[in-house]
C-alpha cells in the first residue's frame, strides 16, 4: 500500500497484481503469447482440416474413381480446393459464434436464473467468440479475394446465363486443323448470380464492421447496448446474408444434386448446416413471450425465488 | 466534491456528469443507440431510395416501354442496378461531405467574421459529416468488391477494346445447327479504362486511410495540422480521384448519350452534379486573396471590429 | 512544479514538456505535418519512380525500338505499368522493413555487445520501418484491387491453362468477311495460377493483420512478445508468400526468359532481388548457435567484458 502512495504520488497509476507469491506469473507476462487466441485457432483449424478431408474425398478421391482415370482435380487442390474450404470454415465459424449464446439462453430459460453458471464448456465457449469472429474474418475475407478474381462463367457455370456452342475449325498445329464443338461463355449473372454476388459483398462489408467494432478503442465508444446491437443485430444480418450467399449459388442444386456417387451432400449444403442449426434454435427464442421471459430472467428475475425484488439488477 | 474527493483518493477519474435532476437522462446512456447515426443513416437511405427510382426508372420502365416487350433488365436488379445506385450514392455522399464546408467558408466572408453561429441546419450538417463520410466508405466498399467480379467486356464495354464478331455453326441442339454471328470480347482494357481501373483503386485506398484515421485510437495520435490534412486534402483528392474514375468510364458518352428516349441524364452524368458543385464551390476559395482573407477570419479577425486584437486566436 | 501541482490537483495529468526555451518548439507541435512519414514516403517514392522508369524502358521504349512502330503499349501505361510498378514496389519495400533488422543484428554479433549505438542511417532506417510497412500495405492494396479486376487468361496468359485457336469468318462490316484465326481462353487456372492466386490472397490477409496490430489501440493490447510475435514471425511469412506469388506467376520464365534484347531481368525477376537478400542474411541467424548467442547479446552479454552480470537485464 505504502508503494501504492509512493506510485501515485510521483503521478502514474498504481495497478495492484497481487501479493509476492503471484510474482512469477506477473513476470510472466510480457511473454505469453496470446493465451485466449490458442483455443480458438486450435478449433478452427480442426473445423478446416474436416472440411479439407471432406474436399478432398469429393472432388479427387471420388472423382477419380468415377472416372477410373485418377488424373483429375489434383491441380485445383492449391486454389480451387482450398477456396470452398475456406468458405464453408467461416460460414461454420461464424454460426459457431451465435449458437453457445443460444445454448446460454435455453439454459437459463430451462433453470429459470441467471445466477447459476454455465457448464465449463459453455463457458470456455462463450468467451472464445471473439476471437472465433475475427478468425472468421480473415477466412472470409481470403475467400472474397480469391473469389472475385476465379469468378467467371467457365469456373462458375452456377450463376451466370447460358453458354453459346458453335461447331469450329480448331487449329491444331500449323497446317492442321480439326472440327470441334467449342463454347463461348456468357459473362451476364443470371438472376441468382445477381443475388449471390449482391449478398456477398453485404456479408463482407457487415463482418468488416463487426471486426472495426471490435477495435478496443472503437469498442470503448460505444455504449453496452450499441456494442451488443452491432454483435448481435448486425452480426444475424451477416449470418443469414451469407447462408443466402451459399444458398443463390447452389439454388436448386441445393436439393437435386449430390456429389461422389449421388450419396454425399456437396459443399453448398453442408456449409448450411451449423447456420440452420443457429436459425432454428434462435426462431422459439424470438417468439413474444419467450423473449419477454428471457429478458426477465436477464434483469435478475429468479423462477420459484421469494426474494426476486432484492436481487433485482436494473440491466 | 466529497464524492469526487473520495472516488480520486480510491485511486479512479471522478467524472462529473451534472446534477441531480440530469440522472435520468444519465441512466438512459448505456442504452442510447448511436444517436448521431441516426439522421446521417436516414440522409444516405434519402438518397439511396432516390437514385433506386431514378435507375429503375431508366433500366426497367423505359427500357420496357422503348421495347414494349416488358421482359429486359428486371433480372439486373439485385446486382447491377443496386451496385450502380451505390456507386453513386457514395459519391454524392462524399460530395456532402465537403459542401457544408464550403457553405460555412462563404458565410464567414460574407459575415466577415467567426464569432457568429452558423444557421442549425448547416450545424447539424457540419456536425454529420464523419458519419456521412464512414457510411460512405461502407458503399464504397461494397462497389469495388461487386465491380471486381462483374466488370468483364461484355458487362461494361465502354472500358475495353472492340470486340471480335465472326459468323458460326452454332449448336442448337444434338442434331441441329444455325449459322448466327457471334461475339468473341477482347479483355484488354482501352485506355480509358486504364485510367477508369487506376483511378478507382487509388480512390478506395485513399477512403480506406480516411476511414483509418476516424478511428478514435488513430484520431488521438494525430496532431491538429495532421488530421485536417488527411480529412481534408486526401479528401478532396478521394473525391475528384473518384469523380474521375467515373467521368473515364463514361467519357464521350458523357456528352453524346443520354438516357430514357434520350431525355434523361444518364448515371454517369448525373453520379457528378454534386462534385462538380463541390469543386465550383471550391475554386474561388483557392484564389490566394480569399484563401489568405479566410484564414485571417478564421485566426479570429472580424471585419469592422475595433477590438480584433483582444478576441485575436492562435487558430 | 507548482503549476504541475495546481494541475494535478485540478484533477488532470501535467506532462512537463521542458523549460521556458523549448517553447517556440512545443507550440509548433499541433503545426507539425507528420514529421516520421516524410523519410518514408520520400524513400518509397524514390524506389517507385526508379522503378516506375525501368517498366517504362522495358514495355514502352524496348519495346518499340524492337517493333520499329513506337506505337505498342503506350496506353497501357496508368493501369498496366502502373500495376506491376506498384507491386514491385511493395515487395521491395516489404523486404527493406526486414533488412535494417538484419543488419543490425550482424552488427551486435561483430561487436559482440548490444550496448553501443548504430549508426546513424541504420538507426534512421529501424525507426522507418513502420511507416515503411504501412506504405507498402497501402501499395499492397491497391495492387490487389487492380489485379482482382484485370486478370484474365488474356492478359496475364502464364497463370491459366492453354487457350484454343480456330478458324473463323470475321465480320467486317455488314457485307464483308474475311477468313481469320481467333482465339478462346481457357479461363480455368493451372497449377502455377492456383498457387499464385492463394499465395496472393494469403499475402494480403496478413499485410492486413500485421496493419491491424500497428493500430495505437491495438498495440496497447498486445504484450511485447506478441507484438514482436506478430510482426517478425507474421511479416517474414507475409514476405516469403507475396515472394512465392511472384515466383509463381513467373516461374520458368524466371530463369528462360529475358526482356528488352534479353538483356535485362523481367519485373518477377528484379521484384525478387531484395526479398531474396533477406532471405539470405537471415538464414546464418537460424542457425541455432547464432541464434543462441545473438539471443545472449541481446539479453545484456557483452563479449570480453568481465562485469557482465551488473549489466545484465532480464530482456
Amino acid at each position: 500500500m505504502k508503494v501504492s502512495e509512493m506510485v501515485r504520488a510521483m503521478g502514474f497509476h498504481p495497478v495492484d497484481w497481487g501479493n509476492l507469491a503471484a510474482s512469477r506469473d506477473i513476470e510472466d507476462v510480457p511473454l505469453r503469447l496470446m493465451p485466449s487466441w490458442k483455443r480458438p485457432v486450435a478449433v478452427v483449424f480442426g473445423i478446416f482440416v474436416f472440411l479439407w478431408i471432406l474436399a478432398f474425398f469429393s472432388f479427387q478421391i471420388c472423382r477419380n474413381i468415377q472416372s477410373g482415370q485418377w488424373d483429375e482435380n489434383w491441380k485445383r487442390i492449391p486454389l480451387t480446393n482450398f477456396n470452398r474450404v475456406i468458405a464453408i470454415t467461416a460460414l461454420w465459424t461464424l454460426a459457431f459464434c451465435y449458437i453457445p449464446g443460444l445454448i446460454a439462453a435455453y439454459i437459463q430459460l430451462w433453470r429459470g436464473t441467471k445466477y447459476s453458471r454455465f457448464p465449463k464448456w459453455l463457458d470456455d465457449w462463450l468467451k472464445m467468440r471473439k476471437q472465433l469472429g475475427l478468425i472468421m474474418l480473415g477466412l472470409a475475407g481470403i475467400h472474397a479475394c480469391i473469389s472475385v478474381a476465379y469468378i467467371t462463367p467457365q469456373t462458375t457455370g452456377w450463376v451466370y446465363e447460358e453458354p453459346t456452342r458453335f461447331q469450329a475449325e480448331v487449329v491444331v498445329d500449323a497446317n492442321t486443323t480439326t472440327t470441334n464443338t467449342l463454347t463461348i461463355y456468357n459473362n451476364e449473372f443470371n438472376w441468382r448470380g445477381e443475388f449471390f454476388l449482391s449478398m456477398g459483398a453485404i456479408a463482407t462489408c457487415l463482418l468488416v464492421v463487426l471486426g472495426i467494432s471490435s477495435l478496443p478503442s472503437v469498442t470503448a465508444t460505444l455504449s453496452w447496448r450499441e456494442f451488443t446491437f452491432i454483435q448481435s443485430k448486425l452480426g444475424w444480418v451477416a449470418l443469414i446474408t451469407a447462408a443466402c450467399h451459399d444458398v443463390f449459388l447452389a439454388w436448386h442444386y441445393m436439393f437435386l444434386y449430390w456429389g461422389c456417387f449421388r450419396t454425399l451432400p456437396i459443399g453448398p449444403q453442408y456449409a448450411l448446416y451449423p447456420p440452420f442449426i443457429a436459425v432454428i434454435m434462435k426462431l422459439p427464442l424470438l417468439l413474444p413471450p419467450v423473449d419477454n421471459y428471457l429478458q426477465k430472467i436477464r434483469r435478475g428475475y429468479e423462477r420459484g425465488s421469494q426474494s426476486e425484488s432484492k436481487k433485482g439488477n436494473p440491466l
